[in-house]
């Protein structure tokens, strides 16, 4: 195989680069003029990306749709959003680029996120934390009280992908009732799937419902009010999906007729909320900053997913995480 | 069997003792004059104990001993430090008098507890919670280097019994290594158990370290200033034992020097800890009121495991979760 040009927008560390540069060679890697910015930042792509045969990053679309050399893209994020559309899909098609992306990176990670979250809620970690209340006294019997066991509950989680996986996997002791969506079942699921359509009485059952639904135009909003009213009363709502999947005023409203008993969000739209957000004034309301899916060293595993698909990739073998 | 007088100063509401008061029949129900207080309150036992061939709760242990017609006593907690000393164990030996315990009650909470724990700490939940960062910032970029997968991480027990077991189970999907520290090994552990004297090198590898200790003499203080620099740096502590076995202000120097990465307390000593204990002013110490072994309908499920144990007696049967 000819040397190829590796493009890379990565925010990493000189000696991570460096590192990067040796493993890959003889391919040469490629830089943007500047340092990299954060992986989920909206930046213009430098425009040494146009000779380049395989690009790692956050490249705008248009820059793909106009590589001339493209043979691969990884996107370094689990989400895609930006490149899934009906005219990037047919464009990669006809070029016969494939698309990647880093989901595996960020799968343990998402999942032991969301499992944090259902324990501090199901312990009323935050309550708990924020108390000095001695043994015995009101508040104490009030905390005890409403705490809860995971063990035996039930979980409905919208999105059946590696991170549902991955999360059903560390639940197994727990032995939950969890059924999953999927937009289509290919039938090696680890639980039952329902479609979209047939998710209705599923989730009115459900004491937890886990949403880890991709930003695309049919996932828009498809936790409305609606769909929060037709929940189990004191249902627990999680989101490490997307934001812009949530009607987050709706999801306020249901927070504060005490109808849904907590949310936790690690997604909002937009990120952050703004100050005087609704959601900031919901006291059952918790909010990490988009933070379920990293972990120390992340950049280094993002590299090493990447050179093993790379290493795939010259193996003519069918790469991980192809998305399209 | 002639019906027998069973005596109990659970704090349960009306209805769950009547409930007790007609499963038990044609035993008697005694109930002190006024209405019960907190499980782990330390009231002065009601004269009508003497009364009593079976008694359920919390019992001073002046009044466990100078009781003629006692049979069988159960405690209503998990923890029976006011029982565990060699002068009772004697007499209630002599007397023949089974002592048990509700650990049982206990042991699924309190894992899930310790785990919320670990993951809140993994996932970096209290700072997550308090921050509005934007995506990118340095904060945020703070927030995901600092957070961690438990996946593959090791683990220390210092104390094997009921929710060790159970926690090793909950913790199974994570394949981490995990050694435990037990008195006297039976050979039946779910894990590579080693005793207090061989447990320095183990400790010291640790990634976690969680403390399930009773608090006996043995346990004073276990955890101390020379434990704490043994273990590893960076290495998390939790306690969901009893707060006696640690050196708190040990514990606060370690946390400062930055030598531990931090604290996860559902017990200290005193309960509350005074407001201007030391260990209130390290940011890395995260601490809950003793709620570890608490849940919805809790007394409900303890007068169910009394009941269970109740019958095993009538029959003949070994008591679950008995103690001396």
């Amino acid at each position: 195989m000819e040397p190829l040009t590796i493009f890379t927008d990565l925010a990493a560390p000189a000696e991570l680069l460096d590192g990067l540069r040796e493993s890959i060679a003889p391919h040469r890697l490629l830089l943007p003029e500047g340092s990299g910015g954060s992986v989920l930042a909206d930046l213009p792509t430098d425009p040494r990306m146009q000779e380049a045969d395989i690009v790692l990053g956050q490249p705008q679309v248009d820059a793909v749709l106009s590589s001339p050399k493209l043979k691969w893209l990884q996107v370094s994020t689990a989400g895609y959003t930006r490149y899934d559309t009906p005219a990037f899909r047919t464009a990669v098609g006809e070029k016969g680029i494939p698309v990647t992306n880093s989901s595996r990176v960020y799968d343990d990670a998402c999942a032991e996120h969301v499992l944090a979250f259902m324990l501090a809620n199901a312990r009323q970690l935050p309550q708990g934390l924020a108390t000095r209340c001695p043994n015995g006294a009101e508040p104490w019997l009030k905390l005890r009280q409403d705490s809860r066991l995971l063990q035996g509950q039930s979980l409905f989680i919208a999105g059946y992908g590696s991170i549902a996986e991955r999360l059903i996997d560390l639940l197994a002791p727990f032995k939950m009732a969890i059924t999953a969506m999927r937009r289509t079942a290919r039938g090696d699921e680890k639980v039952p799937v329902v479609s979209p359509e047939d998710s209705t009485g599923v989730m009115e059952d459900a004491d937890h419902v886990v949403n880890i639904l991709p930003d695309n135009a049919a996932s828009a909003n498809w936790f409305d009010g609606a769909r929060f009213l037709r929940m189990k009363k004191g249902a627990i709502y999680y989101n490490i999906g997307r934001g812009t999947t949530t009607d987050q005023e709706a999801l306020a409203e249901a927070l504060n007729s005490g109808h849904l008993g907590a949310a936790w969000l690690d997604v909002t739209h937009p990120e952050p909320l703004p100050d005087d957000h609704v959601l900031w004034t919901c006291e059952n309301c918790h909010i990490t900053p988009h933070t379920a899916g990293g972990q120390g060293g992340e950049t280094a595993v993002l590299i090493r997913h990447f050179l093993e698909n790379l290493a795939r990739y010259q193996a003519g073998q069918p790469l991980v995480n192809r998305v399209m």
